[in-house]
C-alpha cells in the first residue's frame, strides 16, 4: 500500500486563478503579478509592500477558499491515482488566520470530490509528522520538527522552478515519477 | 524529542459536561446517561434508539464545540508537560459532520491555550497516520491505516475501563506514564 499525500492549494484548488479573478475586479487599478512572473511561494511577498495587505484581504475574506477553481487535470488525475492503487490523503496546512480556511477546505473538497473524501483530509502546519510514501506539494521547501518520511514530489509551478533536486510533476505527468505497480 | 499527541475532546475539551448542560435544558423530560453510567464511546450508543436523533442534535449544533468547558486539570497538566520538555501536538478526529465543529476546535483551542498554540492542531480522521512517541486519548480502540507509531495512553473514563491492555492516565496522574527524564 503506497501512500501519497497531496497538498490541497497548488494541486488541486487552483489559488492563483481565485487571487487573479478577486484582485482584478477589487484592485483593477493596482499592478497584477501573473502566475508566470511569480517568484516566491507566499504570493504576498511578490508584491511591494505597500499592497500586502489588499493581497492578503483578499484571501482571507469569507468564501475565498470555498470558490476555489480547480486546477486542470485535478479531478482526473486524482482518479487515475486511485485507479493504480493508490491510498490518497489531503494533506493541507491551513493560514494562521485559521477564521475561515479551515472549514471552506473540507467544504472545497466535497463539492469536488464528494462527502466521503472529506474523511481523508489531514489538516496540520507541519507536514512532517504525517506519515506517506509520497507528497505531492507546490512549495519549495516543506520542513517541520521531523525529519518527513515522505519523498517530496514538487507540483511544478512557476514558483518553484528554482528547486531542481526533487522529482516534479503536473497532473498529465505523474505517471512519469510515481512508481503505478504499486 | 519525545512527541506527544493529545486528543481534544476527552483529554482537553470536556465534551460530557457541555452534552449534560445542553440536554439538561433542550429534553428535560427524557432520561439522562451520567458520565458514570456510560458504557461506549459515542455517547449516541448510550442512549436508546429513539433518542439517538435528540442526541446528535446537542453536538452538531452552532457553538457546541466552541464552548465547551475545559477539563479539571487540562489547562495545568498540558503546562506541566510543556515545562517538562515534550513537543505537544493536539491531535484530533473532526466528525464526519464537520460543519461546526472543526473551525470550533481552533477556536476552543485558541480560547483556552491562546491563539500560537492552534498551530499546534491536526486534524484527520485517522491518527494512525500521525507520527509521535504516545497519543492520548481516551477512545478505547484508535485504529487506521497503518501500524501506529505511538503508544497509545488511555485518558481515563467510565466508557473505557473495560481496556485493560494499555497504561491509563488523568491529568493528575500522567507523571507515574510519560517519560519525564525525556
Amino acid at each position: 500500500m503506497t501512500i501519497v499525500l497531496i497538498d490541497q492549494d497548488g494541486p488541486l484548488a487552483n489559488f492563483e486563478l481565485g487571487f487573479a479573478a478577486k484582485w482584478e475586479s477589487r484592485f483593477p487599478k493596482e499592478i497584477f503579478v501573473s502566475l508566470e512572473e511569480r517568484r516566491t511561494f507566499h504570493i504576498k511577498d511578490d508584491y511591494p509592500p505597500h499592497l500586502r495587505e489588499h493581497v492578503e484581504s483578499i484571501y482571507l475574506e469569507k468564501g475565498f477558499y470555498a470558490n476555489l477553481p480547480i486546477t486542470n487535470g485535478g479531478l482526473q488525475g486524482m482518479r487515475e491515482m486511485e485507479n493504480a492503487g493508490f491510498s490518497i490523503y489531503i494533506c493541507t496546512a491551513p493560514l494562521s488566520q485559521y477564521e475561515n480556511c479551515v472549514l471552506e477546505k473540507y467544504t472545497w473538497m466535497e463539492k469536488h470530490f464528494g462527502k466521503d473524501f472529506t474523511r481523508r483530509i489531514i489538516v496540520t502546519k507541519d507536514k512532517t509528522l504525517i506519515k506517506g510514501d509520497f507528497l505531492i506539494d507546490d512549495a519549495p521547501n516543506v520542513e517541520g520538527i521531523k525529519s518527513p518520511e515522505w519523498k517530496h514530489i514538487l507540483f511544478d509551478s512557476p514558483y518553484n522552478r528554482h528547486v531542481t533536486d526533487r522529482p516534479r510533476i503536473k497532473w498529465d505527468t505523474w505517471r512519469d515519477i510515481l512508481p503505478v505497480s504499486a
